[in-house]
């Protein structure tokens, strides 16, 4: 990171301009923005999409509940989010906007896709026009149109790539590792949200328990979103701790991490005092 | 506090813009505002919703009635705030307004977290646009909806997140190591009132009297917003102060704060003079 | 004040924005702009209302009557000003037209504390958006609503404080000093005025005459705001003199300040030259 | 001048902010433009106002009765000004506009004293808002109202102070001297216009000629606006010689001043080529 | 690129203006952007216009088909883009309205030099206007109109000039050389993809795969815009790839390149991370 | 000038404001721009005014009846330039839109004066709001009103003299001391045409030619504007040419000044390249 | 070059505005981007104007055709443009809607001046007012008006004048100094043909071919502008190319230019990278 911060000397500023070697520094940043946040994900599977974010909360004061990061936008598109919280809500407002006036106007759901597409313009007007800044947000978008599962990410530039799995936010590497290493095709719903919740321990360093995950589907039979409730989720999550349990059994006998655990604990307490502004 | 000074030399200066690391700076130099602030504090009950505020003043020719920091925005929803006072009244009347319009349109009472969201879209549109400056104040929002108590807080970011028991303000650290230790979920309101005030015992450093507390309630049965007249308040308080002498009284053979308490005469003295524009 | 000279580079230059420490330096800054003003003051007694300013002139050219620095609102309001003349005009003139159009707009007068709020809305504003300076006066609004008397105080900040006894200008604190001391709630309204003109020779370091003080009453039972006439006021200074006439000849044994009031009259001069922009 | 040039490196560059004491530099430095300015005085008499400025010009090629320092606002309302000239006559065009006005709407001519409002009205906004710079004059406002002769001066912040007899531009502390030491406030007419030449005369250091001077009288008799012919002027001005030559006469003992003289022609060559901006 | 840094300091950071040699820097450095783009490419042919685009995915998770590089904007009109994407979709959601308008006005469609003209002209606009930056895309814009194809490219300054083949992206002149090596006027619509091919395959060093390229046609005979099927694009690779494995066999004696591979592969890598924002 | 360029740093960069000593440079620099123009003058006689312009061309492929410096406002009053000619033409467009809509407004044709001081109240605007510069160019305005000949000067401060004699652009202290010696007030129009020759010859240091003069005329009588044609003029400048070819015979003897002479050339070629942009 | 780089630091970073000389040096710089152009000229004869380009594309791959360097604004009025393309298309677009308007609302053609005028006072805006940058563009206008042949140049000032033969662009001085040397007032249409090619001959320093020259002519007879075709193009330039051979072969024995040679070569490269934005 530190190279990026030499190089840029007065290009950050002011409005989004560009570098001498073509580059939208506050773009740029708005990427980091999402790097800072927590790590959302989203697979495809034969039988439809499946959303999956980390809400690890920090305070037992809080409510779990009202941490969102998983939006439903209609009854056939979700959203799932990473970066500045406040930024992500106005996008999921613009989203549900959209999406009404499309059904007023023409009668019928709208594409999954073309929702993307109208987010991906906004975003793009906020890297080209004075007196605003980037949004500091990504959204994956899942949906389900006709017999299709549909995953899009997004990010502050306001480009669009369609992804059969993919993962924003602090544990994007690891997420992705885990993906496309694992990720076939012909996965079930089942199979997707297993793997999921498996590139969500890699990402989140095995920190994934019931009350930190949230989890929602839009099969393509139903074309229908919905959360997993409480129960499931936690069907989910006992089976992949059982998983994790078995491999860490193995794998003890080689190395002695204490000293390791104790950091990212002290780590935990640090994202503390960021949770409120940052998912 | 100081490695943030050094680390953002020049992105502090104009609207607000990201740093290379995907901060804005404006935003977080607005919540140091907050944090300037007095303590303010909420609770969740099973009976309803507690709202604490510290309204200590420095001078006895202060009409103690005129510091407000706790608004009644509906019949049945209160906000607690700590920062910029003139931020806060503000946005309490962009809160009203929105309450009003709320019962015009649907005739019937606004839900406290669709209020919440709307204060925060405001907040977070005064983050992204250019020629303005983020709101300097955190609000805590309580309220009830049919059956449910409901506390939200927002910072200057616009994030907002739902709790059981939370608070804001100079003294955040203090009261939250309190409500960490002892909140549990099935309070009846008046355990709720005493343990806010326990809190914000603490995070006044014991400079609590009957004169510089206010406490508002919303209960579920009523679902009406109700402050505390100063004789219920000077009850309260008075068995709050009989708590911390027995306490102290304990506490007093191990060490000497004779030094201690003159230092914190001061810093009265120094808020003082800033009490006019910080809550 | 040299330590805040060097604590805020930058900060102070561009729009009304945050430094890292969570405060708006320009705010301060205006605030300062007040403290260079000359000192005004109000008292609440048993009887109503009692404002009282400080409008010496250097030079005998003046007409004295033209220092306005206590301007009546409404029927029932008046407001003592300090700071920047122009900017505390400009203030008046919009509390005027409010107060004017909730009578149009009721049929009843407005509230104290309702006309208060208005001015402060005004002067957040300015606090926030860009491309405009905060105002650098401060006022004393006193008024009368059914049988209470009321008495508020804003800074450039848009905070808003009910006071019983309050100060403003370059001689604040040695009024509030007095109020402090010797103010108590069941004044006269003669012993109000009393006190209130023992403040203003203290912060006036004893040069109050009859021509350079101007006194206002809102007396609760006529509802109705009353500058008193050069006679009235005359006989109340002369009253004070002779205390303090009484008073000095009991100090005069102990000190010798010859020198120091040569240094008073060469502030006098100074203040000559900026007389015109500052009250 | 120069400690004020040090103190303030970047309060200036921008709009109208505060520098930390509190002080609008723009504001300030306006005021300069003033201070460079001619020198124009005012005076009242216990028969109506007196206006007199210093009309030198520095080339007989100018036809003198271009140089309009006095301007009729109004039947009773007259003008004298210093600073810039451009910037004057903007106000002049607002000044009459408003009297227009006024008498439109009402039926009756302005009052001396709300048009005087009126222009620092706009004058303050000058001061207050981004993307303006203020007004670079000042101007001394004199009229009749009913039976009482008004004479107001302004700057460029937008005060407004009222005079018994009063001076603006580069010769206001010579003028002032003057007028503290000799003014009485039962002149007549005509010792008010020999008092205001004695004045002139100081505060032009003797440069003052029959062109060089213009004078207009709104006496309270006829309730008008009149400016004096070259004839009445004249008499005048040969009347101020001839006391001045009596007195230098006495004073020719004491000292020589040959070389003196050669310096203040020195300036005239250095005013000349900056006539056309400022009067 | 380093003298170019050096020569510019200060003209990049505002608006786009002019440097002293008459440069606008803000649009060379838009033309960065498009030169970190990948490679695409047109070519007319005798039988209509071909355009190419590379649109290798560094994983196997992304879905191909969703990285859209060529956009049909009409029936007879396509465009392959490179740069920014999210500035290419605002440029062709532009075109596409444009067009549309076209056919609704006159009831016929749209000359391809007509709305290259269009899209030049608000290119340009975001060269002169404050408050926004230049676009960061490059389009070849193919179509036909009657018997004639056309074949247009722009860039960030808009300007416009018609090529009988060009490219644009970081293959830019390896793909111009083999154009100008090879090139011929009366290309049959296969020999000009073939071509295509081979300047692709030297643009990409030899990175050229069924899946990594996507190949539109608007013929002169249907005037329609076509895009070619996966096997019809196979067919043509296949080809590609075997006559560029008998040149390399013949070049296999001469040199060793196994160095090399590994560096191109690392540069993939690093590609891999900013795929989501340029093509 | 030098002295100028060092006092000045940082006030000059940004929207017309004051510097510390009460100045506008932008208004001062924009002087410049008036000073680098060719010579322009105007003189009042006793049948009218005669306006003078050199329109010295370097090329002979130049028409030189293109090179307007003298423009026709109305029937009856005529304007000669020098500065920016953009900006000229700007302000001449306008001078003429006001002169026509006074026409249709009242029927009567505009006073000189009235005209000139709305161009100089356009003039002073520009001088006072952000976001333009002031006009870079003088202009001297001559007319006839009823039976008075008219002639002022206005500059880019908006201010506004009338002159008997005014010569602007780089040679205006030679014309002045022409004028300052030998005007006189009681000229025929045919003298003043030769004062004003010669005046001009010394200002462009002898270089004047039948080519490069332009003289326009409004006589009392016909209160219409007129451009002299080519034979008149040339009559004129024979005359004038003779004159000082005497005079040179004459000085001869005395001074050989064939080095500067060659030294005038060169200025010509310089001032050649800029010739386009002031006049 | 580069004394007038050190010269300016900090004039020319924020919108147009003065510099201590009274320069615009937004407005040099854009003269700056039209000497960086192609070489474009214009030259009356007694029959009517002629307009040359010069368009040499580098690549054999750009459609000739489609660099428009001249354009037909009105049946009677052409248009050589040089300098930006992008500015110069907004120009002509600019200048073909007011030839338009010119026809709708009188019913005649425009005057070529008229014409030339709008477009100067479109770019004198652009230098005077903030948020936009000047135009990048110099024009020769020609075109004829009932029996007149008019051509006018303006430059990025917008400034005007009218010439009998002008050039613009990198090559200038080479074709005016042909131009000074030998255009006459009575050439035929062909004679002035032949001296405009000679003229480009020695601004492209011999780089013309048949290919590279683009010719347009508006005759006083038929007032229509006419473009030559390719084979009359052809000839002329064929009768050029014979002209010089036998020159050359005369100068052959005189001097070796052959490294000359190869550094034209050179330049001709470094054109090429910028062709797409300069003519």
């Amino acid at each position: 990171m530190q190279p990026l911060q030499q190089q840029n000397a007065g290009y950050d500023r002011a409005i989004t301009v560009f570098s001498p070697d073509g580059r939208l520094f506050q773009v740029e940043y708005a990427r980091e923005a999402v790097k800072r946040g927590t790590t959302s994900l989203g697979l495809k599977s034969k039988d439809g999409v499946v959303l999956i974010v980390d809400k690890r909360t920090v305070s037992r004061l809080v409510e779990a509940k009202s941490i969102e990061k998983i939006f439903q936008i209609d009854n056939h598109i979700g959203v799932a989010t990473s970066g500045l919280v406040a930024d992500a809500r106005a996008l999921v407002e613009r989203a549900r906007i959209e999406s009404q006036i499309n059904k007023i106007t023409y009668n019928e759901p709208i594409l999954v896709g073309g929702l993307a597409k109208k987010i991906c313009d906004m975003k793009q007007m906020y890297t080209q026009n004075g007196g605003v800044r980037p949004f500091g947000s990504a959204l994956i978008i899942g949906g389900v149109n006709g017999g299709d599962a549909k995953l899009f990410e997004t990010d502050p530039s306001g480009a669009l790539i369609e992804y059969k799995a993919t993962a924003i936010g602090s544990g994007v590497q690891a997420a992705m590792d885990v993906f496309e290493e694992r990720y076939e095709d012909d996965l079930s719903l089942e199979d997707a949200i297993n793997l999921g919740l498996d590139a969500l321990y890699e990402a989140t360093e095995g920190k994934t328990t019931s009350q930190s995950v949230e989890i929602a589907v839009i099969e393509i039979d139903t074309q229908t979103y919905k959360k997993l409730s409480g129960d499931e989720v936690s069907k989910y999550v006992e089976a992949l701790l059982e998983r994790n349990a078995e491999e860490e059994e193995e794998e003890y006998d080689d190395e002695e991490d204490v000293e390791e655990n104790s950091d990212s604990e002290e780590e935990l307490d640090e994202n503390d005092s960021e949770e409120s502004s940052e998912e």
